[in-house]
């Protein structure tokens, strides 16, 4: 395995990348899918681009070193996706060895992980948080995406990229960087869309797809919850109200709040946007705050918690009273 | 000047270029910056992130040399882009040298056009109808942004980067490839990317200034703009209608409506977007769309014109009117 270690030497070389431990990491993972075939991938439920991209290049990686590989997801996979597992042939075997990529923690399995929590074997992810048990574990929190870590891995194992694997590579970096937009963008992800780019990757036609495209369901809901948006903190604070009546009448789904919950925050001078979703049981609340307030604290107030840019708690059926403690909550902070 | 056809030689090396032809080309135009004094960097009217990126890169690059320079442009400069400037200096001094950046035509130059446009010695731009008059052009059309050129050049001078230069030009880049999401951008857009980050530019701020933050007026605006979105042509044409009204109750400028423009083409199914925007005598048409549809084309059969993606036209005062022709020449292309 000689090569290997140059091949994973050669790739972290080539994204910027030289510790020896690291590249240590690499070589042991990579190592372990090597040896293995008839392989199940596991993605994430309510699953993103990050998670399908890793699965299926690393799936079409595998297939071609010869080995069985399928992917599996708890949840339907969005048709924006389908692109991802186009001209992948059905491949029909027992599944016997066990990797999990982009999952933090086993219930993120979805219904999957009654079956397959305590099969894992390689678990490839970059969240901190990460509780999955495995023989074989690579967790980078520095990876914006967890594809980085599938593109070193691929390129150790000696697989050849080409457009579908790069492909699906691209897709999940900018869903995960936003289209490089965060912060969690290093020069490594800049260099391996760099690579990735040298298969023929239709990059605008992808982030077109994956962050651009609305549906008219989306579209509407963003209207109806713009007409709630409201103002307090001598407007450094924006509140908008997303009820169960505006997402029936919509048709959208939860997904299509993702881009509803951002609007608070992105309005200028805001510093603490917050979105009050109807749930079954009272309001849901999700916060968005610049480096003035800190939304993990702020929602610990209310038994919530998350990051300090990005937090939720949850109040009961009263939705004035909910609204008045949070106001009251967010002045004391910027006053 | 050996050293500087070295130091150009390994600027393009660093992001992917070879071509010698291109390399003469930036050799001339380093030369012939690097002897002037006293220099005025002209950028466009109206002034976006790349224009101004490139200006005070610049300008900074050659107070770095030593030289009297600085930045001017027809209209006043968005607050937002401030930071762009912040901490240089005042300079008092006869202009005697007279530099465009990012200006396609003189008109361009606003009302600086009477005063400069037979002025300019050393024309930059990416504009491939660019029709600036100079002794020294250096048009690259494959350059997603102008700054990219710009990069090349302050690397050729020799001149030693900083935050405050790296970040314009990190600024100006983001701007015109909305943050690495269209097609314009190359392996080379990224290879510089990756060295702007070596000078701690705030990427993720200048991002979020730059294309996340909306005013609140803009948001109004979306708002009601948003309550006349309609569709047509079996869903595939969706059409947006912003009154007088409108532009004058949410105070939205006409920078805010850049954002509005791009709904209805983003709408999923949709393969013609168009928005109807009321002007002085009449309606102002903008048509953004897909593969199926050439929005040129489009726009040509009213008088109007542009590109294949995006076009425009304008109509009289009869909006009803408008609207069918408009709607009759889609059907006939969508059928």
């Amino acid at each position: 395995m000689a090569s290997m270690k140059k091949r994973a030497d050669a790739a972290l070389k080539l994204c910027g990348g030289s510790e020896k431990d690291y590249r240590k990491e690499i070589v042991k993972t990579a190592k372990a899918l090597y040896k293995m075939n008839n392989v199940l991938i596991i993605s994430h439920k309510a699953p993103d681009g990050d998670t399908l991209g890793c699965a299926f290049a690393l799936c079409r990686g595998m297939r071609k070193l010869g080995k069985n590989a399928v992917v599996r997801c708890a949840d339907e996979i969005p048709q924006k996706y389908s692109f991802m597992y186009e001209g992948m042939e059905k491949q029909e075997f027992k599944p016997e060895h066990f990797v999990s990529v982009d999952i933090a923690a086993p219930h993120l399995m979805g219904r999957l992980a009654d079956e397959f929590e305590n099969k894992i074997e390689v678990c490839i992810d970059h969240h901190l948080s990460n509780s999955i048990k495995a023989p074989v574990k690579l967790v980078d929190t520095k990876a914006a995406a967890t594809a980085e870590i599938i593109w070193i891995l691929l390129r150790a194992m000696g697989v050849e990229l080409d457009k579908g694997i790069a492909s699906c590579l691209f897709a999940a970096i900018s869903t995960d960087t936003g289209c490089f937009k965060y912060s969690n963008v290093t020069p490594r992800t800049h260099l391996i869309a760099v690579e990735l780019m040298k298969y023929e990757v239709e990059c605008a036609d992808i982030n077109f797809k994956l962050l651009d495209e609305e549906s008219p369901a989306k579209l509407e809901l963003k209207k109806q919850a713009l007409s709630t948006l409201e103002y307090c903190c001598d407007k450094q604070c924006a509140i908008i109200t997303v009820t169960s009546e505006m997402m029936e009448q919509s048709g959208a789904s939860n997904e299509d709040l993702d881009g509803v919950s951002n609007i608070p925050r992105s309005i200028s001078g805001v510093e603490c946007g917050i979105t009050m979703k109807q749930v079954a049981d009272g309001w849901k609340i999700s916060v968005r705050s610049s480096d003035k307030v800190n939304a993990s604290e702020l929602c610990g107030k209310f038994g919530g918690g998350g990051h300090k840019a990005a937090a939720g708690c949850k109040f009961g059926d009263d939705y004035e009273s909910a609204k008045k403690q949070l106001i009251d909550a967010v002045s004391e902070v910027l006053k």
